[in-house]
């Protein structure tokens, strides 16, 4: 994998001198399409050995390039905040806007690398790192993205003249890094372990370059090449791209039975039943949020459901057990302009909860297999792949030991007409009905399918869905109740048993 | 100041009972109303007396109101990245937007009445925390936000049996304060402590509110009924506040002096003291932030200038001289959707750099005394206050050790002349002019009035201004780099001392 950049690749000063002035020019000018169209974001990864010129090539990039239009960003300690939540959260709060060039000097790869070179875990927890990154990268790409992935290469030898050099060099001596590369096997480590990450995460959308860092002139004209290319011709693709899903769209159910059909929506709660219940796991909530174990826990609460389904009841009935200091709660409506500016998915993870947190969520990331979907605010494409994109988001989150619990509030029309006309008639819940309200009413079997499907795709064993009968508010109060309780003990349950086991391997 | 609040106030259960219904509707419909106005937030402090009813009322009012549009902020430990930065960080960072309502509990004010108390620091250090509290909620009024400031109050014989009371609750047992208010002396002193800050803190603009906390019907009603007035009065407000200010405008210079003119723009360098210098200075910069005094610092570069007067160029010279993870630079356009919705330095404050980095703004805070003053973007009232708004702010920033190094680029007309024409005539510098540019330039005197007031009413001690002759780009490229180094070199040498100082006063 390494073989082609260990052939001693280089450029002469006249060459590289005679090239550079239009490569800049042309640089400077994709650059500044690049902030008109502000079409998508540019994130360029930079990985490898040391001594490579890592650096140089970024800071040169700097100088050829509108420095004022490159984010650089380096990982090196996760600072506290970062620490309490997962760990993609800090690229996430770190990604360039459309229109921007951000360089991520020290990313994912420099951490799965360290990890596995340090010996800190095996290979299984190397190859969840890299399918992990994947994953990542697709969604990033299906957003608009273009990333580039440049890996600069020294062959061991090389590297060792290098380092001496820069030792020697005062200007250089105070670089620190935190793997040693004096040593021998560090190398050979590092060389093998970026191997099985440049192969399999080497693809067609974000392939890897492999740089020969030996000479200055060959490294520096070859990356700055790369990337003029890719934004050239990023920047020529049409604006709105075709609708790429092969796949048949998603089939309506053949017979008339449906997942929403067949909760029972008779179910219901007396008063003093409801009074008692819900003062019951009022206090159990609270008592488990103050459980000791929540330190190494967050939760979440998604609330979704049919129009006047009583989403807002149920959530002061869930903010009523606690302290406001625990919780806060995340309305969702039309993105913003900066968060436009974004993939998807980031205005949910800049309010993902530290530890010990809990954040509700009043409609959710599910906006796009629901309303969008319906109204035709993305295309099918962009609502097919969110299934997997939530799947993956949820099930990182829920690995660094964030309680996803979702609900789907159900009512049937019926219902749901009355509680129109009484909102329609209440001076002060007024403001509770808007036309969108009727006219989404008209798209009720849309929802239907919508739902059906939303569950079906996204119910998964780390956070599956909880469909609330919610004709009648009490017994879909309690029941919202109930069920957060049961997450958070079963939760807690899961880590006393892993601390149990863990502490007896230790033995 | 405390009399009223100890004399009993009660409200028997039956006045309660009758009177609450009707304040919650009307504190709902008022917060609708002010998320659909979204003219301005709303942020209620929440402080006093351990066990007064301070978390009671919060989460009443979660209850009563509907917590989706309320953030409820804590300011216990400060995070590393708080603690990188100065103090008023965390509160900006915290604001909430136009149309929500942030309740601080735990706010600028405990923060000084703990350290106060616990001895961290004498009256004098107080006073400046009052003062820059006191500015600090003007400015927030004068853009527009509406304030509460709550004290709840109990005497110290009430304190006592609530506190015995709330320790035998194991509902209320885990609770912990980081003062300790068994003690009677920490009761004392708070409240004189208190009592300093109340008096000179209560203004017409931000008054405080002192509650008596014994009797929670009493208090629960009183904190609604302020707030609902409040609210409604506010809203009521009409949506543009007339132009307040009686102040003359300012006066433009009776002769025809300015400090502009004083210049002696016809520095220059030659190309061969050009490339030595720059370089020398260039150096020197590099080795300053890589001086292990800089992690006590941060460093501020302010770019400002006449259109085509080079800032990118200079921009350029000083990034070169850089690690690119040192540094970032930041473009300043217009504001986004998600900065409109805050206070005009809001976003300025998002940028500030973490001890040992170094942030460029190319073109800044100043937009509001220059180009928003001379097209009208502002009210001259905004732009007049704008002035002692920025001063606080760099005293505030500057206090924390960052260093702000302010440059405004001068030319003259002719030159930007001839230098708008060569843009316009070499293809990749086409997209560097506008129609805006030519525009401006109509308005040339307007701006050398409105820098002229800039630099008077601006440039302190703790960060002047340095007007740069940049008709010839290498002088000034060079004059930047070395005020740079200088600026660093000077707060270096300012730090060392004061530490030598404090090694000599401690022995």
């Amino acid at each position: 994998m390494f073989e082609s950049a260990e052939i001693g690749h280089a450029i002469d000063k006249e060459t590289y001198e005679a090239e550079v002035p239009a490569l800049r020019e042309a640089l400077l000018e994709a650059q500044f399409d690049l902030q008109q169209q502000a079409r998508f974001p540019v994130i360029v990864l930079i990985n490898g050995i040391e001594g490579a010129g890592k650096g140089e090539t970024v800071k040169l990039l700097n100088e050829w390039m509108d420095p004022r239009l490159i984010e650089v960003r380096t990982f090196d300690q996760q600072t506290d905040e970062e620490l309490a939540r997962p760990p993609a959260w800090r690229y996430w709060r770190m990604l360039p806007a459309k229109g921007r060039m951000g360089v991520f000097f020290g990313n994912w790869y420099s951490q799965m690398l360290q990890g596995r070179v340090h010996g800190l875990f095996k290979d299984a927890v190397l190859d969840q790192a890299i399918n992990q990154s994947e994953r990542m990268e697709k969604m990033l790409c299906d957003e608009g993205a273009l990333i580039f992935k440049f890996w600069f290469h020294l062959s061991k030898k090389q590297m060792k003249a290098r380092l001496k050099a820069l030792q020697d060099d005062p200007l250089h001596s105070w670089r620190i890094s935190p793997l040693d590369w004096q040593q021998s096997h560090t190398y050979d480590k590092f060389v093998m372990y970026g191997e099985r990450v440049i192969r399999r995460t080497s693809r067609d959308y974000a392939p890897w370059h492999v740089i020969e860092g030996v000479d200055a002139h060959y490294r520096s004209l070859t990356v700055g090449k790369i990337l003029l290319e890719g934004l050239q011709n990023a920047l020529k693709r049409p604006a709105v791209k075709p609708d790429k899903v092969n796949a048949a769209p998603l089939l309506t159910s053949v017979d008339q039975l449906s997942l929403l059909g067949s909760l029972d929506m008779s179910q219901r709660l007396e008063k003093n039943d409801y009074e008692e219940q819900l003062i019951t796991e009022q206090a159990r909530l609270s008592g488990l949020m103050r459980d000791k174990r929540m330190r190494r826990h967050a939760l979440i609460a998604v609330f979704e459901g049919n129009d006047a389904a009583g989403k807002g009841g149920a959530i002061r009935r869930v903010a009523a057990a606690l302290d406001p200091r625990q919780y806060s709660i995340v309305p969702i409506a039309a993105p913003t302009e900066d968060e436009r500016a974004q993939p998807y998915l980031w205005r949910f993870w800049r309010q993902i909860p530290a530890r010990g947190k809990f954040t509700v969520f009043d409609r959710s990331w599910y906006g796009r297999v629901l309303v969008e979907r319906i109204e035709g605010f993305c295309s099918p494409a962009d609502w097919m792949r969110a299934y997997g994109e939530i799947n993956d988001f949820e099930e990182q989150i829920s690995a660094s030991g964030v309680i996803v619990v979702k609900f789907w509030l159900a009512i049937d029309k019926q219902t749901q007409l009355e509680r129109f006309q009484e909102r329609e008639s209440t001076p002060f819940k007024r403001f509770k009905i808007t036309e969108d309200d009727w006219r989404n009413r008209e798209k009720w079997d849309d929802y239907r399918t919508a739902v059906g499907d939303m569950v079906d795709r996204t119910s998964t064993e780390v956070s599956p869905w909880t469909l609330v009968e919610a004709n009648d508010k009490r017994w879909a109060r309690v029941k919202v109740l109930r069920t957060l309780n049961r997450a958070l003990e079963d939760a807690f349950e899961k880590s006393d048993k892993q601390e149990k086991k863990s502490k007896k391997d230790k033995k």
